[in-house]
Formats: structure tokens, C-alpha cells, sequence
């Protein structure tokens, strides 16, 4: 709780996470029995080094070797490139002693041992500093690498090994394993498996999405309420001026992404219990889940993050001059969320994996495509498909009254394009890369349409909603989905998921719903109950008082007001009263 | 040059733009031959104090006033309100030691003289620091209003006036002015002139944003053309890693920016030009491009603006990881112009102007639609005006095959909205509020509509150009406008400038023209010149060094590598060596 307040990243952070994490996961009871209350008491500090300069995304690229010595029975650890340095690694920079290091697993050939082959990227843990002076061993080069765009309190590392001897013990083998006699190599049974930690990350950041999200919205709802700013052009001229949040130009930046941090919200809680279950079924050696699982946290990370990092923006930017200043409380929100998009699976890349999942998924819908769904997206699919077979199936959808149509328009647009996709690479064979990003569109669609149709049955199964709250949280859903839909008009028009009379409708309803969420705007930020402490905004501010911290922060608690400067170039002092001149300053360079 | 190299806001930036520029342009020759050899001798250091805490955009609303007193001939500058306190206000905060105010102008009423109105806000110069101490003077509070997002190196400033006396020589006088004998009020010939600084520093944001967008381009290209990422999934598994910039992903972010920043570059000469004819005009006495001038400058800071601060975060985040480094050079390049779309006109207020004046231009249009045309968009309104009369000019146009044809489908689809906000406004009669979002989707497709034809308009017109170039060019040119028409696709369909047909084959179409100009990709960043030492980026590198110089910032430049931190909570010391221990600093605070 107080790291979450003081809204800092710990440069600790990557030793209670990743570091243990991976022990847990991937270390052999042996291992885990070693190391875990090592790590636990503190006793070490632990960092996770996988990416490096060259390589970020193409994990398998990585140049890092851990080759094999059989005599010694060791593992040489060696950069054999510059672009082989670790890099990003945070809690490494200056902080850990040990480190998780992946790199590739160099094995000798059966029957040539001088031949060496790479098994692929392999976890090892490797101690990297000295116990007692913290400096790095010998063979090891590794520090901070400067500043970056936000994480300013992170140390994220770049290491270099030079022929860096660990013992047999340091790979982690719960997977995959070297005989230490014969150095043979035993392989995981389920590949997917190493990367399970990196579902859960993905994951978690769906759901941390909507908490940065409502933080931003509470600041600009609240401002937007307090901020006044011109008389009614076609009203009485001299009556109080407007609260910016009755513009309809503030409402269309602000109350859309409202509706969204409802929206993230409800998709978060699913996507934990999708991974809950699909754990617990893959603990049970059934792997079924596994697929829909990966595909569905890899669409929601590349959506989710996007949604939020560009959200914090767009609600900087209205609010006008005073998003701007300090005292909004969101430049280091954003600077921080902005490295959200790229890490953890950069946002571009992993809607291929969402695309090769639903081609995949077509393909087999259409080869069997009288037998009974095999799950939700199978019995969708073979409908369509039939559908499609038959000529039926046309009519668009009333997604201007219904809200079950609203659903069924979002699945037609992701359906229509995941069918697309299936006939330009299976069956006209098409490049994969000429068809990226024909793919990012489809994933995009794909995890719009898991968000709205979320929303919908969170908001219809509760039961303990009361009926004024259930009218406002559709009213969010609507708008929500509308406003989608109509920044993607040309996609649903095209895929005859919505007709053109109700696309030239949307902006007015679009306009309507957002009247009628604006009376309650406060209060939804408000039921997020988001500490002052924690958004540490004058624009903010749960009292509203937001001119009054402006003036607080500048007048009582800028210390730069302190110093006074010498403005005049033609005189030699710089602090008046200091003592410092140009000349003081030019000795000591 | 060497502002422009060092990359910082320089404190004294306003005395050399805003304060001089206004002294000569709403000072009298009188005031103008006392001051001018005070500023341009640095004897004096000034600012321009127009912003509010409670105002920006709302100029008549703010509430400092200068109230003339008239025994004793003197103005009061007092401050009613906290919100009447000036904010935002640059070089004013530790640097100015004199300043422009804009201030309401309260004047007694003839005949009553105990009673005050106000004749609107009006421009004083005012010495507000001592010339010696540089301390306040009193019955003055200014200090600096502390961080904000970007402009580090500026002291922006708040300052509040408690009954403070200044001159009648205060009154800036060329245009309005107060008779020192009876108080009386001489008004402006014509009052947008006070306003003419304004729409200078507009063309100018224009003209500036290309240069902004390039920088960001030119790192984006030179490092994706570098880096490498993964075989081509289809082709040689153990083949050399892909150029990222050669992925239709990577492609798809840049390449259109690439084609933005020569679009922006001839607008931004194409607004120079209209301002420096404007402004002749007006110095013969002609205003009839004034309302023109205003138009298009606001539309075009609007939009173009936004263009530049988007796009250098989607370079940014293009370039992976990395471009979240230090090493990407756009991190106070982003921060700094995150500024933009909201100073010198917010762009979603501006773009109220431009719907104003297009409104006006229509409904002139309909009620003479049978008479020759008074310029370019008269007679262009006027034409579709009598189409729509006679039912015809309904064929769509062809922009697959015709570079004039997609000139007239951006003039098309905007002259089509401009006929909807009439009916909607002069018609229909509706609230002019209730139709902002619709005017701001105006302002933008006319905007956009200028981009498209001045960029064709250039390439065309330039005979010095070589064929191989104007090739190029003219790909550009084609890319800039296809990808816009994508994005906006169902809006040129409901308005009859693309046909389906042309909206299905867009996309296809822009990878092919991404696919063509990638080859020139590296020379087109290049032909902006820009030198490495501005660009401060190790990814942007003109020699493509990009490793080497991210392992040199790291590791022999970043200075945090020379203290080694302490990683354990239960020692004292926090930096090995130094003796700073928890206790000393506690005992510190």
C-alpha cells in the first residue's frame, strides 16, 4: 500500500516480481529450496535480465551464450558482440547482487563434442556483484544506463560477460535440464510453458490499465467541472461563465474515456479469471485453455495499454494551459505509462499473435463446419460461415436501440475480418508480412470486441446493481461502443456489421449520451475513490479548491523563488547576493 | 543560431518576441521612441503578461483591472480576484524586470463620474522589479510558478498587482487611447488589429512544425532502417534479421509522418506568404484578407500542430524500447512541444474561427450563387451550391488514378461539410454550442483540404524540380493524402468524395506507395539537413552508430555509475564509502 501511494517505482520492484517469480516457475524443487528464503530475507537482491541492445522482441535472437563446459562441468557466460549487452534490466543497474540472466543454452554435438548447437534462450541465475563491496566480478561489466523517458527512480542496467565461468546448478530446471555427466539436454514437454510468467504480466497490466486511466479522468472530469470559461455564445452575456465540461468539445476528449475506465475495469476482472482457470486447468496437465488464454492477454495488453496511455493525454490536453503545469498531477503518470506500450510484448507485434490464433481458429471452423461448436469463438465462426455459404445472414444490426445488437455488431466486424485474414494467407497463400497490418486491425477489432461484450454481461448479470446505477453504467456501455464504432465507421459500414443510416446518426447519439452521463460525471470519478494523496493534483482535488493549491504550489512551495537572478549580462554576479560570477564559474571547468 | 542549436527556451525568449513585437506594434511613435532603445539595448529586460489562473482563452473575461484615475492621472492595476493573478506568463518570473499587462480598461462614466466601465482588456507597459535590487516593487507579487510538463529552462510566472500606480504614458496608445484631461476613450479604427501579433506567432507555430516533425522522422528512419528484428517468417530461417523499417508495421507509422513533414513545409511557406500579403494589404488600408488570413492560420495551428505532437510520439514509440531511452533524443523534444497544441489559441477552440468564417463564406455563397465568384472559395461554394440546386455534379472522383481528382475530393468532402453547418446554424437556427464538435470536424477537413492542395499545388508549379524527384514527390504527396483519406474514410464516403470501391482498394494502395518510397526513405530524412548536434540522439546518428553510442552514454557517460549504492536495509551507509548513513540524514531534517 505505501508503495502503491508514494507512486514511485521501486528500484527493488524487479526482485518481489520478476526475479522470484521466475524462481518459483522455472527452478527445480532443489533450486527453489536454495534460493527462495535467500531471496525472501533480503539476503540477495534479485533482477531479470533477458533483453538486450540488439534484441528486445526476437527473444529467440538474443546473443548471449551459456556454453557448456563438460570438463569443468560449468557454464561459460560470454558476450560475444556489443549488441549482445543486456539492456533495460531493471533493479540492475546499481541495486541487485544477483540476477536471472537468459541466454542461449550452447550444447556439444552427440558424437563431435567440439561442435556446439544452441538449444535456444535458457534461464540461469548468476551472482554478478560482490557480496561485501558491491562491486561487479570479475568478468562482469554492468551498470546504469542514463535517463530515460520516465522510471526515473528505476536502474535499469546494461551488462556485458567476458568467458564468465557459473556452475551447473545456476540453470534453472524445472523444464528443461544438461545432464551434468553426459551434458544431454532434456527438453520442456509443453514449450509454452516458459513463458507463463509473461502471460500473468500481461495480464496484470490489463487490469492495472484502468486504475492509471480513471486517475487521469478523475483529474480532468474534476477540473473540467471547476474551470469556467465564456458565457454562452447564444445566451445571456452577461450570465456566469460556462463549466468547460458542458462544452461538447471537452465532453467528446473526456467522457469517452470515462465510459472507458468502466469498460478496462470489467475486461480486467475477466481476464484475471480467464488466467485463474486457465492455471488451474494447465496444473491439471490440460493445456486446451492455454491458446485462447495467450491470444486474449496479448490483444487486451496491446489495446489496453494503448487506450491509456493515449487517454492520460487527451485528458491532459483538455484541460487546456493548466494540463500543461505541474499541478495537474499527470506528467509523470504519462511519462512513466508511456513505456507501457513497448514493454512486456511491444503493442504492434503481439497482435500477430492474436491474428495467427483467430486464422488458426477459422481454419478449423471452416474444415468442420456442421459440427457443434467446440467453444464460443467455434460455434461464432461456423455460423458465419455458414451463413456465408448460404447467402443469409445479412441484415445489419440495430445498434442504435438495441444493446444485445451492439454485441452482436462487434463480433460480425471481428468475425468478417478474421475470415478475411484466413482466405489472404490460407488460402491465397499471401507473405505473412504484407499482411501485418491488415492483422494489427483485425486484433484490434478482436479485443474491441471482448471489451464491449464484457461490459455488456458484467452489467447484466449483477444483480446487485440499483436501477438508477444499472441506467448510468449502460448509458456508459453505449457510449462506450457507439463511440467506437463511429471513429471505426468505415470498418463496420464495410463488414455490414452496422448500415449507413445509423452510422450518419452516431455523432448525435454519441452527443445525447454524453448529456446525459454529464450530470453524473463527478460522482463516477468519485466512486473510483482515488486518494488526493496518490493523484497529488491541484486540478484534482476532491474539494475542488484547485486555484488555490495552483497558487499554494507556486507562491508558499516553489523553492526557486528563493534564488533571485541577475538578469543584466553586463554584470559579472549571477545569484544576486551570492557571490557567484561567470568568472567563479569559468575557474572551476 | 546558436539558440536554435542549444534546443533550450532561452528565459529572455519574450523580450525579444512578445514584448518588442507589441511595443512596436500598439505602442505610439512617442512610446515607441522612448522604449525601443531601452529593449534593444538590453537596459531593460520584458515580458508579456496576458494569461490568467482563471483565464486564457476567454481574453475579455480576464479580470486584472487598470481603473484611470483621473486627479491624479494615473492608472490603478489591482487585482480582485486570486484568479485575476497572471499565469503562465514567460520570462517573468525571476528574469523581466519590466513586462506588458493586459488589463480591463475601467474608465468613468461621462456624467457620473463615480461610477466605472469597462472598455474591454487593453496592453500597459509596466516596470514591475527594481532596477538595482531586482526585487519587487511594492504593491507587486511575481514569482515563478514552478515545474510543468516541458520548457524547463523558462520561468513562467504568476503576479498580482495590490493598488499599483502606473503612468497614463502606460497605455500602450497607437490604436485606442485615454484622454489624460477628461478620461474619454478614443477606440480602434478596427479592433482586430490588437490581435495582429497573434496571428503572426500562428503562421509562424505553422511554419516551425515542420521542422519539429522532421527531427522526430529523421531519427525514426535512420534508426529502423539500423536496427534489425527477426527473419522474414516466410523466407530464409537462418537468413540475415529484417531492417524493422521494411515491416509494413513499422511502415505504416513513419512512412505517412515522412510524407507530413514536406506537406507541412510547403503549407507552412504557403502561410507565410498569405500573412506577409495580408499584412501589406492592411498597411494600404485593405482588410478584405484579413478574415481570410485569420481563418486559415487558426485552422492550420490547429491541425498542424496536432500533426507534429502526435507524431513525434508515434515515432517514438515506433522505435521500440529504445525510443524510450535517453538515446532517442525526442524525450524533451516531446516534452517541450506538448505545449503547442494548447498555447496561442487552444486547438479545439481555434477551430470555432475557422467554422465561423466558413459559414459566413456559405451563406454569402447561397444568397448571390449566380454571380462570378469573389475568390477561390466563393465561387467553389457557389458551385456546389447550384449542383446541389440542379441535382448535379453526384460522379465521385478518382483518386486512385488522378492526382487533381483527390485535390477535389478534400475540397469536396469540406465544402460539404460547410453546407451542413450552414443549414444547421442559419437554417435550422441550432445553438451554436450544440454544434462543436461538428464545426471542429469542419475546420479540420478544410485544413486538411489546404495541406492536399498546396502540396500538389508546389509540386506541380516547381520547374527546378528533377523528374526522379518530382517522382518521389509526388508518392508523397499521394501517401499524405490516401492514408489521411483512410482514416477518415466513412467521412468522404458520406460526403460523395471517394467512392466504396476506391475505400475498399485504399489500403493496399498506401502499402504500395509505402512500398515504393521506403528505397528514398533514408535520402528524404537526410535532405532536411539536420545536424547530428542538434538532433541529440544516439538513434539518430547520421552515420547509423546507433550501439556504439547507446553503450557510450552508459557507460562512459552517465556519472550514477560512479557511486555504488548500498542495496541492504539493515546497513547504515547508503553510498558505500561516502559515511551518509540513515541516521545522519534523518538527524539532517
Amino acid at each position: 500500500m505505501a508503495e502503491y501511494l508514494i507512486d514511485d517505482v521501486s528500484p527493488y520492484y524487479l526482485h518481489m516480481e520478476m526475479f522470484v517469480t521466475t524462481i518459483r516457475e522455472q527452478a527445480n524443487d532443489e533450486q527453489r529450496a536454495y534460493w527462495l528464503p535467500l531471496i525472501e530475507s533480503w539476503k540477495i537482491i534479485g533482477a531479470y535480465a533477458q533483453t538486450e541492445l540488439g534484441h528486445g522482441s526476437n527473444v529467440r535472437g538474443l546473443e548471449l551464450e551459456a556454453r557448456w563446459d563438460n570438463r569443468t562441468k560449468e557454464f561459460v557466460l560470454h558476450s560475444p558482440t556489443l549488441t549482445a549487452s543486456k539492456w533495460w534490466n531493471g533493479s540492475l543497474g546499481r541495486i541487485a547482487n544477483h540476477t536471472i540472466v537468459v541466454a542461449q543454452l550452447l550444447l556439444p554435438v552427440p558424437g563431435a563434442p567440439e561442435k556446439y548447437v544452441s538449444h535456444g534462450p535458457h534461464p540461469f541465475i548468476v551472482q554478478v556483484r560482490d557480496m561485501k563491496t558491491h562491486q561487479p566480478l570479475n568478468g562482469v561489466v554492468v551498470g546504469d544506463i542514463g535517463p530515460k523517458y520516465g522510471y526515473i527512480t528505476m536502474d535499469n542496467a546494461y551488462m556485458l560477460f567476458d568467458n564468465f565461468r557459473i556452475p551447473h546448478s545456476a540453470m534453472l530446471s524445472r523444464y528443461s535440464s544438461v545432464d551434468v555427466n553426459t551434458g544431454a539436454y532434456t527438453k520442456p514437454a509443453q514449450p509454452a510453458l516458459v513463458y507463463g510468467s509473461l502471460t500473468y504480466v500481461r495480464a496484470n497490466i490489463v487490469h492495472h490499465a484502468r486504475l492509471v486511466l480513471a486517475r487521469a479522468v478523475t483529474v480532468a472530469v474534476r477540473y473540467s467541472t471547476v474551470r469556467r470559461q465564456f458565457q454562452d455564445r447564444d445566451g445571456d452575456k452577461n450570465g456566469p461563465e460556462m463549466s468547460v465540461l458542458d462544452y461538447p468539445t471537452v465532453q467528446i476528449r473526456i467522457l469517452p474515456l470515462l465510459a472507458t475506465t468502466f469498460a478496462l475495469h470489467y475486461t480486467g476482472l475477466a481476464m484475471r479469471a480467464v488466467y485463474q482457470n486457465a492455471r488451474q486447468d494447465i496444473d491439471k496437465g490440460n493445456f486446451q485453455s492455454l491458446a485462447h488464454m495467450h491470444s486474449m492477454s496479448s490483444g487486451l495488453k496491446s489495446l489496453c495499454t494503448m487506450l491509456a496511455a493515449d487517454g492520460i493525454e487527451t485528458c491532459r490536453r483538455a484541460m487546456g494551459g493548466h494540463g500543461f503545469g505541474g499541478g495537474s498531477g499527470l506528467i509523470q503518470l504519462n511519462n512513466d505509462y508511456l513505456s507501457k506500450p513497448t514493454v512486456e510484448g511491444d503493442n504492434w507485434m503481439l497482435t500477430q499473435q492474436v491474428a495467427a490464433y483467430l486464422i488458426k481458429k477459422m481454419t478449423a471452423a471452416v474444415n468442420s463446419v456442421d459440427s457443434p461448436g467446440a467453444d464460443e469463438t467455434d460455434a461464432r465462426f461456423k455460423e458465419f460461415v455458414r451463413n456465408k455459404r448460404s447467402g443469409s445472414g445479412k441484415q445489419t444490426f440495430n445498434v442504435l436501440n438495441s444493446d444485445l445488437d451492439i454485441v452482436k455488431s462487434f463480433e460480425r466486424r471481428a468475425t468478417t475480418m478474421a475470415y478475411e485474414a484466413y482466405e489472404q494467407r490460407v488460402i491465397k497463400k499471401q507473405n505473412w508480412n504484407s499482411l501485418l497490418i491488415q492483422l494489427h486491425k483485425l486484433s484490434k477489432a478482436q479485443s474491441q470486441s471482448i471489451l464491449v461484450t464484457t461490459f455488456f454481461e458484467a452489467i447484466t448479470i449483477d444483480k446487485t446493481l440499483s436501477a438508477p446505477t444499472k441506467t448510468v453504467l449502460l448509458d456508459l456501455y453505449r457510449l462506450f461502443a457507439l463511440y467506437t464504432v463511429e471513429n471505426e465507421g468505415y470498418e463496420f459500414f464495410r463488414c455490414n456489421a452496422v448500415s449507413q443510416g445509423d452510422l450518419d446518426s452516431l455523432p448525435s447519439r454519441v452527443q445525447d449520451l454524453m448529456a446525459r452521463i454529464r450530470p453524473h460525471a463527478v460522482k463516477l470519478v468519485d466512486s473510483w475513490m482515488i486518494p488526493d494523496y496518490l493523484l497529488d493534483s491541484a486540478l484534482g482535488r476532491y474539494d475542488g479548491r484547485v486555484y488555490e493549491d495552483l497558487y499554494n504550489r507556486a507562491h508558499r512551495l516553489n523553492p526557486l523563488n528563493r534564488i533571485t537572478f541577475n538578469p543584466n549580462y553586463w554584470e559579472e554576479e549571477i545569484v544576486k547576493g551570492s557571490g557567484d560570477n561567470v568568472a567563479n564559474l569559468l575557474a572551476k571547468l
